[in-house]
């Protein structure tokens, strides 16, 4: 089982969710999809979003763009506003619900965000995500806004720090994470059981100081 | 000519450095090295670097060894402190010289900080650099000492944030911009005239305004 953290607020986690389930399921796993609170991250790491830093948010919807091109998806389109407020959107992803109704859900949830919809900010995007779907909407509308609901996505945000995810999307195998869509091929690898690491390798690392610090 | 914004702290420059010349000469341009103090692009975004933040930290260097291996480079090995003062090997960097000798510098640095040497922060570390270039040590060191190349550091470092670097390596062709390893490939398609952006979708990006901030 692989988990993927995602945020619908990156279009680098949306780029990447349309790539998830091909290269884990070719090697005989499944995608456990768990959404996080992205702001949730930063805050605990102390670090800026790509999109708070002005040159950064500039850049980042025309890299985002240009791997979804790569990558023959359509045409990356903003959202009606970014940054936007997920929680919404998030909790709905994180009530019970049967996988495949979840990775459909999940689908249309990024199709409305990046694919040219009306967001998932609103109530109203929302509720028209979920009928087009079939789902009912009233049901899971008034079980997203449940104590329930924001515990579980504040419980996954929380496990997601507590296990060094500093970014969306990451992909996790046991301890193993893998950040951002060009880490896929790495992902890949260590699944097929090709991952270059070594213990050497990263006990080096682990031991290396600063001798110098930004005041 | 495709500006290379690099500093020797960073792994992810050191690979994008042995892959920037056979992407760009390929299309018939040439790399024009300029070295940068990553530390004044993070101050003056007020962000944190990678290694700044324990859990990505951690991950950076597997991230960058297996970008490393992917690309067929030696084993990436740990500078002997990180993050390290760069600012002598920079400054040599930015003295004037031939082309090809800036090249073989930079090219040497790089090998003493990633692959194995004894990094590139002590005078001694350094000069032994040059002195297997067969260069003039005691005067390349004499020079990088001087107000000159101090002020063509920060030159350097101040054009960059001017044109909206916020990161190392980047690329440049004219304004635009490529950062990242996983960026090259971008700029072999923008380089060869199949970049996907068009003015449309990028002026929607630009009209997007928030709506949910971190507080």
């Amino acid at each position: 089982m692989v988990r993927f953290y995602f945020d619908f607020i990156s279009p680098y986690a949306y780029i990447a969710w349309t790539q998830i389930h091909r290269v884990v399921e070719a090697r005989g796993r499944t995608v456990e999809p768990v959404p996080v609170l992205f702001a949730g991250l930063l805050n605990a790491h102390g670090q800026k979003g790509p999109a708070e830093i002005p040159a950064k948010r500039a850049y980042l919807f025309k890299d985002a763009s240009r791997k979804a091109h790569a990558l023959g998806l359509p045409p990356l389109q903003p959202p009606p506003t970014h940054p936007f407020n997920p929680l919404l959107a998030l909790r709905l992803c994180a009530l019970p619900m049967a996988a495949d109704t979840r990775r459909r859900l999940v689908d249309a949830l990024y199709a409305a965000t990046w694919a040219g919809g009306d967001g998932v900010e609103s109530p109203d995007a929302v509720r028209a995500v979920l009928e087009r779907l079939g789902l009912d909407a009233p049901a899971l509308l008034a079980a997203a806004a449940e104590p329930a609901a924001k515990a579980a996505l504040k419980a996954n945000t929380d496990g997601a720090i507590a296990a060094g995810v500093f970014g969306v999307p990451t992909a996790a195998v046991g301890d193993e994470l893998f950040w951002g869509v060009d880490a896929l091929p790495h992902l890949d690898d260590f699944l097929a059981g090709r991952d270059p690491l070594t213990p050497e390798a990263l006990a080096r690392w682990k031991h290396i100081v600063p001798s110098a610090t930004r005041t």
